[in-house]
Parts: C-alpha cells; sequence; structure tokens
C-alpha cells in the first residue's frame, strides 16, 4: 500500500507506464505505479524492440510522427539507463531489409520510396545479386530488397528492467505485484485507485495497462475501443553472427540480438486474453524464419512465447485525457508499436497533463477522436 | 556406492537398464543399476511410447520377432506396474493409421498387406472417402489410410517411473546420479565398474547405456558401432480428444494422451551428442502435424525436447555377451524401438546370462554378427 498521496497514479508497469511515470517525475511530480509484476504476456516483454513501425510508408502520418519523436528521444534514453542503472538496453541501430520473395506478394515499392524521399529517410533498392552482399545469410530466393539503414533496435526486456531501475532511483513509487481493481471516481472527478494491496489516494490517475485498460476505463462509463491482439515469438540461439540486420518478409521478422541470439517475429492473432501459444504460429514463424535466412534451420531454438498488444481500431494509440472524468488520463493502445511510441507517448501526456507545450500534435491520438471509417 | 557386492551390474537407468535390472532381478540375482539420473537427451524418456516398429512391413524379421514378444508381455508388466506402484503407464490400445497424402510419396500397399496377412496381423485399407470415419479430424487431403488396429502405446516417462519404482520394490539397488566411467576388466574377465561416486565390483556387468555404450565398450577394446541418433518431439496440450489413434504420414506421427495432449515426433538427425533442439526441425514437426490434422493448429504448443537415440548399422539391437571379454554384456543399439524392445531384450539376455531357454533366437542380435553389406 502507498505510504504518501502521489500527484499522480499510474496504473501499468509496462514501457508505457514506465516512461510516463519517468516524465511526469522529470517535471516535478510524485508518481506511484501500480504494476501487476506480470510479465508473462505483456508486450512490453514479449515483443521484439524495433524501433520503427514495422512498414512506415504505410502507416497513417500521426503514426511516423510520435515514432520519429521516440527515434529522437532513444539514443540519449539509453545512454541515461546504461550510464545510471548498469543495464545496457543494446541499442542497435544496424538497418533493417525488407526482402522480396517470389512466394509473396511483392513490396510496394513505389509508395516507400516516394515516403522515403518526402520524409529525408535514408533508402537503398538492392536487386537480388546486390542481396548477398548486404545480408549474406538471406536466401538467396529473395529477388529484391529495401533497406533502411537508419532503423534502430533496442533489447526490450533490457530496456525495461533498465527503466523501472530508472524510475526507482527517481523517486517514482512502484507498487510491485499489485493489481488495480477499481478507478475511484466521485462527481466526475478522479479520486484514485483500489488495488488488491490496498487503495491509493491521487487526484490524477493515468491508466496505462494496454489490453487490460478497457475494462478499468469502462467502470467509469468510458468505451476504450482497445482489445488484446496475440502475438508469438521464438527465440534463437545462435553460436555465431547470423543476420547483420533486422530482417523483414510479410509479417514476419528476424532481430539479431548482440550476444548472436536472433527473435522471430510474429503473429497478430485475435484470441481474446489467452496468451497461450498455439502451434499454428509456431508453423509459420519458423516457416518464415528459414525460409528468409536458411541458417536458422541449424539455430537452437532456445524458447517461445506469446504476448497481448492492446490492439487499436485505427492503429493510433490513445494517449489524452479522458472525457467527462476530471484528472484521469489514459495511454494505451499501441498494438505492435509500444516500444517505438513509448518516450514520446509519455512527453506527450506529461506535457497535456503538467499544461507544457506538447512536442506534437495531441488531436489524431486525443481518446475522445472519432473512428469513424468516414472521416479516417 | 554400492554397499555389497551384486551378482550383476547394469550400467544404464534406461528402460532398457530397468527391464534388464528387473528380470535378472526376477531370476534370483541381485543387481545394482548405475543411472546418471539424467533425463534430458534420454531416449526412453523422450520418445513417444509406441509399442511396434514404426512400419513393421519394412523391418528386419527379427525386429519384429522382438517387437512381437515384448507385445505380448506389456499388458501385464503395465498391468504390474500400475498395481504395485500406483503409476499407471496409460497402455492405450487404440490402434494406428498411416496417412497417404498427395505431397509424400504413397504408402508400399501392397507390401504391408503381404506382411500383414502373412504375420495374421489386424489390417484395414480405407479409401479417402472411408477416412473420415475412421479418424474424424484427419485432413480431408488425405487419400487413403492403412489401419493397424492392434497397436499400442504408453506413456513412457510413466513407464520409466513405474519400472524404477517396481525395481526398487523388488531389491535392485539403484546407484542415482552416479556416472559410469571406467570399465574394470582383468585378464579378459570382467571386475566391475568405477563410477563417480566410487566402485562397484561385480562378476558380471551389462552395458546398456544407450549412445553412451560405445565409449565406455571402446575401454575394453570392443568396438560397439552405436552412434546418438537426435530426435524432436513437440509436445501438444488439447482441450478436448481431438484424435481416436496414432496417426503417421512419412517419417512423423502424432500420439495422443489419455489427457488430451498430442506428442508430435519425430526427427532422425545425426548430430552428435548435441541434444539441443534446432529450429529446421520444430519447423518440420509442426507443418507435418498441421498437415495431417490441422486441428492441431489450434492446440497449445507445450514444450519440445529432443532425445538422442542409440542408432545401429543395421537397425538391430546388439544384445548379449561382449566377445572377448568374460562377464561383460550389452544391450544397446535399439535406435527407435528401445521401449517396443526392452521387455524381450531384458528376457532375451537374463536368459543367456542365467543359462536358460531364450525367448527367442539371440543370433540376430549377437554383438559380434556381421554388419557387412553384403550379408543382410
Amino acid at each position: 500500500m502507498s505510504t504518501f498521496q502521489p500527484d499522480t497514479v499510474v496504473i501499468g508497469g509496462g514501457i508505457i507506464g514506465l516512461t510516463t511515470a519517468l516524465a511526469l517525475s522529470e517535471r516535478g511530480q510524485t508518481v506511484t505505479v501500480v504494476d501487476p509484476g506480470r510479465r508473462e504476456g505483456v508486450s512490453s516483454w514479449a515483443g521484439g524492440g524495433i524501433l520503427s513501425p514495422l512498414y512506415p510508408w504505410r502507416q497513417h502520418p500521426a503514426v511516423n510522427a510520435l515514432a520519429k519523436r521516440s527515434q529522437q528521444v532513444y539514443p540519449e534514453l539509453c545512454r541515461q539507463v546504461r550510464d545510471r542503472t548498469g543495464i545496457d538496453p543494446e541499442l542497435r541501430s544496424l538497418g533493417m531489409l525488407y526482402a522480396d520473395f517470389p512466394s509473396h506478394p511483392p513490396l510496394d515499392r513505389e509508395t516507400a520510396r516516394d515516403w522515403a524521399r518526402e520524409q529525408g529517410v535514408e533508402f537503398q533498392e538492392l536487386g537480388g545479386d546486390e542481396l548477398p552482399a548486404a545480408e549474406p545469410e538471406l536466401s538467396p530466393v529473395a529477388e529484391y530488397g529495401m533497406r533502411m539503414p537508419g532503423i534502430s533496435w533496442v533489447r526490450n526486456p533490457r530496456l525495461m528492467r533498465g527503466l523501472r531501475s530508472l524510475a526507482l532511483d527517481g523517486g517514482v513509487e512502484i507498487l510491485d505485484g499489485a493489481l488495480a481493481l477499481r478507478l475511484r471516481e466521485q462527481g466526475g472527478t478522479i479520486r484514485g485507485v483500489e488495488t488488491d494491496a490496498g487503495s491509493v489516494e491521487a487526484d490524477r490517475v493515468v491508466v496505462a495497462a494496454g489490453p487490460w485498460s478497457t475494462q478499468l476505463l469502462g467502470q467509469v462509463g468510458w468505451d476504450l475501443p482497445v482489445r488484446p491482439v496475440k502475438g508469438t515469438m521464438l527465440l534463437l540461439q545462435g553460436w555465431h553472427p547470423v543476420l547483420e540486420q533486422v530482417v523483414m518478409t510479410g509479417s514476419h521478422y528476424l532481430i539479431p540480438r548482440a550476444d548472436n541470439r536472433i527473435l522471430v517475429g510474429s503473429t497478430t492473432e485475435e484470441a481474446g486474453f489467452d496468451n497461450r501459444t498455439v502451434l499454428g504460429s509456431v508453423r509459420a514463424l519458423s516457416q518464415a524464419a528459414v525460409e528468409m535466412v536458411p541458417e536458422t534451420a541449424n539455430l537452437e531454438l532456445e524458447t517461445f512465447w506469446s504476448g497481448l498488444r492492446p490492439g487499436s481500431p485505427d492503429e493510433r494509440p490513445f494517449v489524452g485525457p479522458v472525457p467527462g472524468v476530471d484528472g484521469l488520463y489514459v495511454s494505451s493502445g499501441h498494438y505492435r508499436n509500444g516500444v517505438v511510441h513509448a518516450p514520446a507517448s509519455a512527453e506527450l501526456l506529461a506535457a497535456q497533463m503538467t499544461g507544457s507545450e506538447p512536442p506534437l500534435d495531441p488531436e489524431p491520438f486525443a481518446p475522445g477522436r472519432s473512428l469513424s471509417e468516414g472521416e479516417e
């Protein structure tokens, strides 16, 4: 149970909750994080850590704007985490290679090319004969590749541990193992939250509980259209460096870690809150990995898991005040971009909560925005 | 360390070692089993427990003869284990369905049919339209099936625990966690074995250490041509009964357990003593499972593992006295048929060691038999 009344309670100890708590703390607020302490099935831990939307040229401009702001922040954030906590989030900036295989629909080359030119994003196109030099272990069946050398990634479980440590060092209180049960609201004003370890009173509450946010906000009559979308990952243990960069085809990617591990992702499954890994997903991922990079067939499968992403109808997160309840805020619905969007979402929300200038337009992420098809 | 000098030391606590110890004990001998206590990578634990060679009609008659003897023994053995130890090896006698898919080379129907007729083995052939009734969840792509209703299987890890308990109850001493280091031989006569937990003296030693037998026997100058052959398995957790029987296509099979789990096997990989599971094997097994029974795609993948089978050049085990060293015996090289052949191999060896009538001709399994191609 909390020993003091913080300025703000953040519900959720995932990457959104932790970065939000840090941002508020840096702005002089006292913050308590209510964290059920569960890692299994939580997408902050389960994801791959690529610091870009997977196909940025297909995204809503606001999704890319939020990502861009995060990309500016990440190098310094990772340095801080490493220097202050001794935990290295392994930020790697080795780029990403999108590969075309005859068995898949081809990449939308022109759209990507135009987008990269407009955005000033570094972009290379590679013919089949140029691919072996760019990525020696890529299957020779690949016909064409697009390389975006500016894409980075982190080792997200390490980043999570580091952020947690950073938050604690910075005076953030973390109620570990506490599950938020009920929002406390009175006459249209938030009062705090009841957890299974007691109540915490606060004049401001941020719901950053991923797909579990929906149920909490429903208690105060707010229908947050966020749903769990399961994603499965495989972890391979390499004995030597296999990949130079992230490699992606279709919906599947391979992420090389600094210790020669390779993450294989991912699936998007609508299965409610069931985070068990089904055989069909492992089949799809193992098949895709071997198709892209045949050498992965010889690597050890160390383990596998699945996490629940907070899916949003327009694939944009909900970041801002919850209409109708004073002092209640939400930051959820980041879908596949939780790690990508976390630092910028935290800045955006903290600015709104403290009345300072937001780093980018909050409107596209407003919880009360219209989600009807006609207006998209 | 052993507290007395047993009549026989059995090196190996796998299914061959345990059944051999039991058979000798039943014949009035005192027996000590040297068991490193390792389960990981050991095929007795890792296998699927089908009580038949996978394609019996393609086997050497001696392999089937040994299997047939075991099949006669298993029901009573399983009953004994269950009644005396309370551990149920889950003997299931629901038959096996071999299915033809257009993507695989067709079954050798005529050979199988002839073999079954000659052997008096129950055998049914099913056209594509008859398969749904025989196995409702089998993929409709299957074109033809052969059913052998007499094939049974056990839950081998339970059988192992039960046999161990039965052996201990029967007075067999098990040196748990003891690794055999060296055979002790003097002037052409065995004297015992040195383990990392001390020496055990005995006038008779049985090497039943699976693929690890080769190194031990090499110490006394006997070149046992047994090598590790890795096999990978997947364990699925079903929420409802999916299969009526074992289903097999090509080199892959699905075994339904009584609790709705399904085992998916297996691969044959030459990778020395490396029992790590590689992605390529998981890919092959998951693909085969979904191809045979599409519903498996929706089942939870609970875990996976790999075991090392003791491969033999002619796929027949080596059971009998080791030429040149009095009192030294071997029972190894059972390859994919360790569980199938264990009780009969144990009887066969115990008969030879105690001078009684063997249950079948020992010659095809003699350690000194010729292995040259021309004589096969």
